[in-house]
């Protein structure tokens, strides 16, 4: 037998993006670079860029802009969105072009191609403008610091995550479009340390937007057993949350919900925008320069 | 009889908040330093600051921070929050306890005292902290502009304002708010026209986040004839909303709603913080040193 592929685990955001573009790293990020931002990324063509950033500042929970490309076609240079943090700082050499693991690609809101390494074909070096918005890793850190490990995380799964019917803000083209939420588990007498612990995560959804069944029902979802994307929660003991609702309520666990970087993506493709638009491959991030201590809230 | 008082009507900021401070101004601001930046004014115990600074960041379109005291007791330097404006532009000089023409004081989320025209008395040197949020004034000027004058704007009354079921992201103790919405009539032929001119107003709550009968039940508003603050709805010739709805519906006129500034005064009553708490009576604004053209998104 061929001896396992060893593989060096990127410790920095430098090395993720290196190890990203000559596809020696070519698995989901989660994990990688610890203590470095990881972001979602979104390209449009130049028309839509002036409201998607709109859209972006109008709604900071769940869309939290990092960074956007300095000019249309500009594939490596970046400006910041992040108070306090200059635009040299945000990834180094980058091209966004290579350096996620992994994109999909969309025409006129379409899926066409998915799971690609790189996107230098359909990259339009006159018109393409790439954006950085905050995930949620940096505040999942927290929690396991904080002895508050998020269930999927602890069973090795994707994050549970649900379309809501709470609006965004409109900006532009970018209409009738509503939150999506992440969901973790937790004990009803957790919740407000797990709100304190991620409230300073303000570029990365911060504090969660609701909680408890109640809290559930105001997002619009009769259940949490069929999430929209990712994988249905598991209880602490490894089992599916479809099979254990009643348990899990008796038990005092309830839901938590934050804003989720699949927000932009969902508003754009309901846009149903013309053009080719990109993005990394859900779990597959563009891992940045920027430190999570640089970015936690000077208000918190 | 003794011949009327004239009075200078302020053209600047610092004139309106000399003539705010002596009383020589005590009058609504709505129409005077037209082109000057006005503010509505919350004041909070400090140990709640950070929390209201976090609300603000999170719900930007309904509570857009525009600048915050230095520090706790600070009633006269200001923090900017708007980027590009340097703290020394917020208000030169300015006396937050005396420099809007009349204000109003709770305490537990009870008012006290209304209408008062200095709150020297009850500002506390150690410990207040006083918060600007920008105020829509500014796109109603654009709107008048641009041949768009608000139909309250044309009868002389308040506009009309509505609590809504679209929740704030919550931030520490500012839990379980909603947005707080203003509104205006407009033909629907209008209303691409009204988002596209007040899109750029960012940091006064910018372009619409809903309009259309539909767009009012999904606010959950049954009507708008009763608003919750402000006056009753007006036709183009002054007769009430409550008497034309029909014929404003035949006619192809639509509501169109914005993020409020009472949302923020909304959540901080809501959460019946103990300890004095203070802002502007409604309509006697903090006029700013800011102008609107310093606060006009570069994204737009």
């Amino acid at each position: 037998m061929a001896p396992a592929r060893t593989l060096d685990i990127p410790v920095t955001g430098i090395e993720a993006r290196l190890q990203s573009r000559t596809n020696a790293w070519d698995a989901p990020t989660c994990g990688i670079a610890l203590g470095y931002l990881q972001a979602n990324l979104i390209v449009l063509p130049s028309r839509y860029a002036k409201d998607f950033a709109i859209l972006c500042a109008r709604n900071p929970v769940p869309c939290p802009l990092l960074a956007w490309s300095e000019k249309p076609g500009d594939f490596s240079s970046f400006v910041s969105h992040v108070p306090g943090v200059p635009n040299s700082k945000i990834a180094c050499g980058i091209d966004i072009r290579t350096d996620a693991p992994r994109y999909n690609v969309y025409i006129g809101g379409k899926p066409t191609e998915q799971g690609i390494t790189s996107i230098e074909e359909q990259w339009d070096d006159a018109d393409h403008v790439a954006f950085l918005i905050g995930c949620s890793y940096s505040f999942e850190n927290a929690l396991t610091l904080a002895g508050l490990t998020p269930p999927h995380v602890l069973h090795g799964r994707n994050v549970p995550m649900y379309r809501t019917n709470i609006p965004l803000s409109p900006a532009g083209v970018f209409t009738a479009s509503t939150y999506v939420v992440s969901m973790r588990m937790y004990k009803v007498s957790e919740v407000q340390t797990v709100r304190d612990v991620t409230r300073p995560y303000i570029t990365t959804h911060g504090e969660p937007i609701a909680w408890g069944w109640d809290g559930m029902k105001a997002l619009g979802l009769d259940s949490v057993c069929k999430p929209d994307w990712g994988d249905a929660p598991v209880t602490a003991d490894g089992s599916e949350v479809v099979r254990w609702i009643e348990e899990a309520k008796a038990d005092g666990s309830v839901p938590v919900f934050w804003g989720c970087g699949v927000t932009p993506q969902e508003a754009v493709m309901r846009a149903e925008i013309p053009g080719v638009v990109m993005g990394h491959a859900p779990g597959y991030m563009v891992v940045l320069d920027v430190k999570e201590e640089d970015v936690l809230s000077k208000h918190a």
